[in-house]
């Protein structure tokens, strides 16, 4: 095949051929077609866009272009859970230990953060000691032992999406609809659980900015997951302000333990019982038994418990007063008074970014101590002087002042309040 | 500046700014942006487009990469004249020695081929010892001692072009209106001429497939050009079969000899003469003088003396008997009879390159013996098993029986004798 009459059919708004898509993914892990080559094709698709039939080729054969762990075959009700990526949003740290507190197993795979957002694999690197699991079989000790594993993408799952989001991420392409599909769906689809929970962002946060596109990527990831026979639900939820009330490593570390000792910041709470609940609906409790249980685990110290037992598990220490702490904190006073509008929670990001919590390219050291805290909601009266949010900094010197003026302008205020938006913007999969 | 929210820009169809356009063009000659980033940012203006004003940053930006030969200060009533490339198209060959026995200097700056097209450098190979200059100091001495300078295009002109150029040809980016005005008016911009004739091929053969297309290229061309204050005149040609009745590299010097000779390829001769009526028009003449005199010329001899002048002043040997010979030709026969409906110059092209007359990729040797002969033109009428055409196979073992049933295939023959379509399609720049 000539790859450049591939790329040029993609150009022209063509559907490729499955022989096609295989050799774009094969020579993208093999290093047989050029950067600039996978380049091209990545733009025409991020373009053009892909169609269903394509995307499911795109999936198939970068699962297929590593190991496959098939955990599912192994442990059939385990339940995998991913979500599109948000701020502040220490989601999967609890829904992990809590889940599995209800006798369900959980097995999840946690990436780096790149960008405004914190990876999961980041937050746990503030605990010390913790090791994520490395391969199937550990993963499966991990399950034994705690019900819960929790991996680093390894090098074995699908490296034709490590390699394609490298080339992504410096070429623009990484906010393509199938792109972002083949990438989520590949790993999960290696990785094998039959059950997964999706939580898909909707907001100026998010790659989906309106609950239209929210719900075409929903029905893109769930359309892929049920031809490979994965049982899904998925929660369209609310991203138009950070999750939770901490942006940074440790700081989103201590607002999961919050949660899991039975308080914590409400919408983080919220959120993760609700995608919890998907989670055991899928082990086949009805919803209102599988909410009953959540909210039981959370006020009787179970689900703190098996946090510990989790932590202690992949080898880190669960003694909270050992999470890095910041140098010094900077309030952020509000210029001037009324509702809080919106928040711009990807500007936010980039300040916990700035402060160092987060890493501008690959390879970038991230301080585990830096972050921010948030303190006014959408939909809060605000009085003129009122601290909107805490800056931690850490061990880089930054330009304060410039940050701190950065943040106040991330809230909007003013004069009425906002309509209420519910955190919830839909529920895909049956009825719960 | 964060080349990739420039890349994002214009995948997202907005308009690059200068400073953007300049340093992408920058990133290319200087290797300071990767081959992926130029890669993902050519497949975005390729389908995106680009703006009038991008446009000409582009040209700017790729003539200001490399040297400025200012050709036209030193020789103010120079020609250059352009093709945007045709099948069996030698029109250069005789359009540069037939204009300046008229008085008239002509500068050309000649490309290698690659794909279906030979390229003018390929057929100039073919004259023992033809050097093309490599600088302007040189080709202001072949100015003065033949009235023609053709000049290879060499490292110092338009560099980001030739980076850029290479990375169009394996990522599908080639055929893109604001990247083929760049890279045509970057090296003219460069070279400097203040006049130029410029050919816009229109056709199933040529970029441009339809009148409308061909009609946007030529006037983007010529704007691009009087913004730089050049004065241009174009032809819209057409490219619906080979332009004359060779293709390969010896063949067509013999086809351009046979026009300078006063006969030759009547609708090779015919294009070229209306060219160089333009050619001489920019230098004051009017059509009907400037035809009479070109046709003056090609019949009493100066033509053809002033060709061996061209061809010794850059130090080649003028005698015809010196060409490369095929070693064998095989006939192409009619499979039945009717009225050539059409030609399929691309594939004729291809055909040539399979037997050895042009390059499948950068590096290929070129034949210089091969090519083949068209004997049957659009409209004509054919006998079952008349001869369409020649191939003449040089030193490469090839398969002939294909080749000979892909020729004959490249011949569209019906029962009704098509429309007749003129040679020149539209005349730009004003009455000639």
């Amino acid at each position: 095949m000539n790859f450049v009459e591939a790329i040029a059919r993609k150009r022209d708004g063509l559907e490729l051929t499955s022989a096609e898509v295989q050799a774009f993914v094969r020579g993208a892990s093999h290093g047989q077609i050029g950067d600039e080559q996978l380049a091209a094709m990545l733009m025409a698709i991020c373009i053009r866009g892909a169609s269903e039939r394509e995307t499911q080729d795109l999936v198939e054969a970068m699962r297929d272009s590593g190991a496959s762990w098939k955990l599912g075959e192994a442990v059939p009700d385990a339940v995998d859970k991913h979500s599109t990526g948000g701020v502040g949003d220490s989601v999967s740290l609890v829904f992990a230990p809590l889940v599995a507190a209800c006798g369900v197993p959980v097995v999840m795979m946690a990436g780096a953060g790149l960008g405004h957002t914190q990876g999961t694999l980041d937050k746990l690197a503030a605990i010390p000691g913790f090791r994520t699991v490395l391969g199937g079989s550990e993963a499966l000790d991990r399950l034994a032992r705690c019900g819960v594993s929790i991996a680093a993408q390894s090098e074995d799952i699908a490296p034709a999406d490590r390699k394609l989001y490298l080339l992504r991420d410096v070429t623009a392409t990484v906010p393509s609809l199938p792109l972002i599909v083949a990438s989520i769906m590949s790993k999960k689809l290696a990785v094998g659980a039959h059950r997964l929970v999706l939580d898909v962002k909707c907001g100026s946060g998010a790659f989906c900015k309106t609950p239209e596109v929210a719900r075409r990527l929903a029905d893109a990831l769930m359309g892929v997951g049920q031809r490979a026979g994965v049982t899904l639900r998925t929660l369209i939820t609310d991203m138009s302000q950070p999750l939770g009330d901490r942006l940074g490593c440790a700081n989103e570390v201590r607002a999961a333990i919050e949660v899991l000792s039975g308080a914590g910041d409400r919408r983080l709470r919220e959120l993760t019982v609700e995608l919890a609940v998907e989670g055991l609906v899928l082990a086949g409790r009805t919803a209102e038994s599988a909410r009953a249980e959540l909210e039981r685990r959370l006020a009787d110290g179970s689900a703190l418990a098996r946090w510990a037992e989790v932590v202690r598990a992949h080898g880190g220490d669960p003694d909270e007063s050992r999470l890095a702490r910041p140098s010094r904190t900077v309030l952020v006073p509000a210029r001037h008074g009324g509702f809080v509008a919106a928040i711009d929670g990807e500007g936010l990001g980039w300040i916990a970014v700035a402060l160092g919590a987060g890493r501008r390219r690959q390879g970038d050291r991230v301080d585990l101590s830096a972050g921010l805290r948030v303190h006014a909601r959408v939909g809060d009266r605000i009085e003129p002087g009122q601290p909107l949010a805490t800056l931690e900094v850490g061990d880089r010197s930054v330009e304060i002042d410039a940050l701190v003026s950065r943040a106040a302008a991330a809230f909007r205020i003013e004069g009425d309040p906002p309509p209420k938006t519910p955190l919830i913007l839909a529920r895909l999969g049956g009825a719960a």
